[in-house]
């Protein structure tokens, strides 16, 4: 089983704590401030109240025998670093490490950081997909031009079938899953009949599916 | 065109306000601290440095006509909660507001926000999805026991047509699609060769996409 | 008997707890203030030093069972908001509510709020109509153009029954009471006589009045 | 016409000032915050950015040819009691001074203050003896003994007269005015029938309206 | 023996209690700091750390009893006005408090202050006599126009009696007394010698003295 | 005519400028505080608005030609000490510096100022001597033992000579001089009449002067 | 002619910048403090008040075709990263940073800096070194081993040749050169007479040199 | 052997004190600040937590036998020099003091430290010296006009012989000594061979040395 440490428990690194544990990983949250600690003693596997700089401290955790360690270190620039160097230099495999800019996130890959994430950068970006249309949920951009879109069915497909709504045709996408209360319908054919409330999973061209958003 | 306001620049606000921009969007940005709101002039259609608390201010900025405004203000909560119910007195339409506790949601709710995320929450989980794999890139949970999950080819793959890697017997799962390169196979079929290098984008139980993840 | 709960205790929490607990009612005191806990706790039923943001806390001292909790929070809103709508989830019959400004009233209405008082702005008013005068010691609005008032004998009537000194016909009002050191006459006779230091309680227009506290 | 000067903005000397301005008075208001100048200066005959601890300034206002001058400065207890003693010593008439605390108004009234009020303190007062009860509305304590409240009509008693409803021969109380609507009955008889929705002003003992109001 | 307490023992507090110390008095030195009371604690009869502002804590001392009580406390003007006007409610008999301005002077009179004193202001008055004469070493003003002044025997009068140095007919000063190391002889007599090094103690009208002075 | 600078416009310094304007003196007052600065320049010769710390600066004054510079600068010791090293460097003849403690005398009398005072110190001496008696007004130290004094007539002297007072004899002590209302009697002669109100000017020992005080 | 530019003018930073003036170098020195360019832009060729953070400022002064750019910017350990990976992707070819900590020097390593100085760090070496001694005036370490020393001639050798002294003999170490005055005699002869006063430049083992040190 | 203290732990003092530590000396090492006494304590031989402005504590550690003191407070001028003072007046020996400013270091002379460093100054020297040339490595300034210095050898004169490379003759400088690897070569002769990658010890005038450094 995987071991994993999230190093700094604010709110994006208590999220990743919790999700990890919730997934039933081996979980080790540290931060320096105590009462962060003990909101998520409960939910991780160990929670201790360690300053992150203090080289000693974070061997005597053991540190360099985890999986992965997450650095979601966000308001201190200067510790996120730092941090990070240690870390690979005490020998963790994989060092994941927050970044706050561009400039931050180039610093954080040269000294080491085996990935390097922008959790409110990328956050915007889902967000702001998401915001142009009432009834997209959630997406996956393949690449610049296609994407993956879980949207609730537009009011004017209900009723149909898929041939019938002709989906492929006129919109240039196609419907990779249904998901339907708790099923999931995968690969559905032409004669699928849609129902008002279904979730559809499509892939297409960004530009049709900004077309199909937007009914 | 919809026409959309960003308030509060932060991490958060600046990358939707961006996004929106890009994906070809009227945007507003508004912030009270000016170097923000130099740092995005030149890549939004509007951006002024306004106290979003100055009722008045927001009212000579037509605010009311606007599609959706997204309340992205993230440090100071008060001012979050009173500039959402302010938005939401003047009419506005669609309010889209940030929180940063569950509590803070549950407020924001009440108020009328009409849409509550928790972008450092929200990307906590996916972080924490995508950290315990070293193949997967990006993923939609399409409820808790169904995901849909881009993942780069396991190398035990490479060269199979999906019938040999007999991936929806053996695993339990479907490929939706095989990105390669710029190019995008949707529904591929049983005769399909995968490729070293090929991104594949499946869908199945979360238990049985564990087990392909960690390969 | 009812019992009442005051967190926060400021000026006004303070004043609140203490005049409830005089009244005989029974009254928990809250505090995160260690020094505002000692200061009180021989006055009021229990005083404890707890943080009314820490729900568990709240939870521990039975606060849902209260008949009416007053939220007197009054320098940090953002508290003053969220511990509201904590109590309101916990069940809390009754939540009372001080608000700093309009907008802040809002708010707590809206996340339900059973009652929102304005202390500073209530008493400003108040202060004002008493300071117009030297003789109004106070008053009840009961409408735009309605109040009674109490008011000091104005020199010219000590001495006069109350037909003589015809306050009905000459000033358009009616003397509800006497009140005359510690006795209280009420609804006096045409024959009374007023004596100097006299405490008149009467009803009128309020245009009528104001004629009268000026003389 | 009266000139008064109110001097501190804050949320109870604001209040004053506006509800002087609306009475009709003559208003100076004085702060040295100029955020809080501009709030008010549209509301009020004058409003000036002064720092009232500078006794040129408030000369150079003419401050001591007003009729009534309120030190509503609340944060600052050091500038209240100077203020204080400057405008005495300059010969205003009658100085109303805001004390913070009862120490606070001993000192004010020492130094010369005409009148010294503790709205937070009287305004906790009030709304704890409103809160013991969903219907009592505003009151007038004429002593420790006896009050005037203005209550909602209890469900028990609409539809009854007066004399029915015995009110003063059951619960010791007598009522001097009943507001129905914009309308206000003054000294109603006994056989006047109570509606429901009627508001109430009625005189008694302490302990016997209490009952009243509990119902 | 007189008993005395010292209440703020910043350089000036501290310097009263420790002379009144060595002048043989009972002295209690009060502070809120715990350093500044372990400084004077073996100079002292009693040394201790209590908020002054804690009527409680002050009558436990047993503060009324206290001959004089001075109020030293210098920062804070706000705590220095209350407690001089807790400790004249208390009964004591004489309160000498530190004045900062002259518009503090005048609170602390009207509040009962016994003695005010200005103590940089007065020390400013000495030095800057002090500074403008090299000989002068400390004086008394009688009045504004008469003058004791200590002063160093300028040299054209070493080795002339007192009548051939005519200081009272040429100078219009009289020597009241003439220090010789540690000697001093009074009211010495026309025939008395003046040596270098004496220290002449000289009384007379201020221009005279000055004109003495700067020989 | 001399001339003198005072750098340092606290209580103690602006006391040193305005006694030595006061007394004719050209005065030049010197503080980086602009409000300290506008507060004094209707009062002394020059006074400007300048940095001391800025060497450039003071020499454009033309510093070095004054004939006293008074360094009272009180809160910033590390300021007071470098200034008054710079001035001395500069080839001003007479530099007088406050000091705070002991150690920062000594330090400055080793950088070379002329002058060291100790005007809190100085003044805590004062006020405790005065302290003690209720008669006494001001006081020279002759020696550790002999002593000038300035006391009100104790009132068991009122309307004796000062033969039948008998002060010499009696008390050790002799009358240098008595003021009564403006006029100053010099030396007065054994038949002298004292009267009620009058005030004593005496020498003696400190022993026998306080026990005079304290009648 | 080189061309160098200094970032941070801290002390380090503009002695860095001075002498490189001095040596009549092109220096172009930048800090975001006025008062810090203002205080050498006479001593050097350019100086610019710009936030070194600011890339786009910096590209405008046409940094990427310096030299060697010095990042002398020590309290903020975050823009000195951030400014040196930002100088190195400009294409500077060489950068000189400024470490605090050893840390901090493996980061600025791994970010591209092309040199890691640690100032207070090495000078601290030298003090000491220097401390030990009072005859050592300055050194350099060739190896853990072997140094050369500038030091002062010990006493016992003032008036014997070289030869006599047998330095190289008795002490295992040889004089390399001799300071006298203005003068050097480099390599000096086995008959060369030592002078008190001399300052002689040694090489030989640390432990040896030590012992000469100490004499 | 000598004892040394070092009062301040910045990095300038820390360095200081484990040099002399490695060097074998008696360290004690002091700062107020428990963190950096910690830091430091397992390399010297005593550290201790006092507040060095604490006469008391100061004698407590026997500071006064130290045969040096170095006082390597930095941030704090005034303790610095307060600091300095109250060594030479306890007795010690001999005081280093750090110094910020020329100014500072002025005050440090005239209190009488024995010797006054100024680290940050030197470095920043020594560092621009260093920073005009690749191939220098460190350097003695003789005079302003002679200096030492040890450079990498030029590519140019790698396998040629002293005579051959002619670098007296042409350069006008001395090659004092050769490093190569662990090994140094005194006084070289007119045949040794110069390898690449040796270090030269070269002496002469500054403007030859510069020619040849730029190679």
């Amino acid at each position: 089983m995987k071991q994993l440490a999230v190093i700094g428990l604010g709110r994006f690194g208590r999220s990743v704590a919790l999700t990890l544990a919730k997934m039933g990983y081996d979980v080790l949250a540290v931060d320096t401030n105590e009462e962060k600690v003990n909101d998520i003693k409960d939910s991780v596997t160990h929670a201790v109240q360690v300053d992150a700089m203090d080289e000693q401290a974070l061997k005597a955790l053991g540190i360099r025998n985890f999986d992965v360690v997450i650095v979601a270190i966000g308001q201190d620039i200067q510790s996120n670093i730092l941090v990070t160097v240690m870390l690979k230099d005490m020998g963790v495999k994989r060092v994941v490490a927050k970044a706050v800019t561009e400039l931050h996130g180039k610093v954080l890959e040269r000294i080491g950081a085996d990935n390097v994430v922008f959790p409110e950068r990328d956050m915007g970006v889902r967000v702001a997909h998401a915001l142009v249309s009432k009834n997209i949920l959630d997406q996956i951009n393949l690449s610049s031009d296609y994407s993956i879109v879980e949207l609730i069915t537009p009011e004017e497909f209900a009723g149909k079938t898929l041939e019938e709504a002709d989906v492929r045709m006129k919109h240039g996408v196609t419907v990779l899953a249904i998901r339907r209360g708790n099923e999931v319908i995968i690969s559905p054919g032409a004669k699928q009949v849609i129902k008002s409330g279904d979730v559809l999973v499509v892939v297409g061209r960004a530009a049709k599916l900004r077309d199909l958003e937007e009914r």
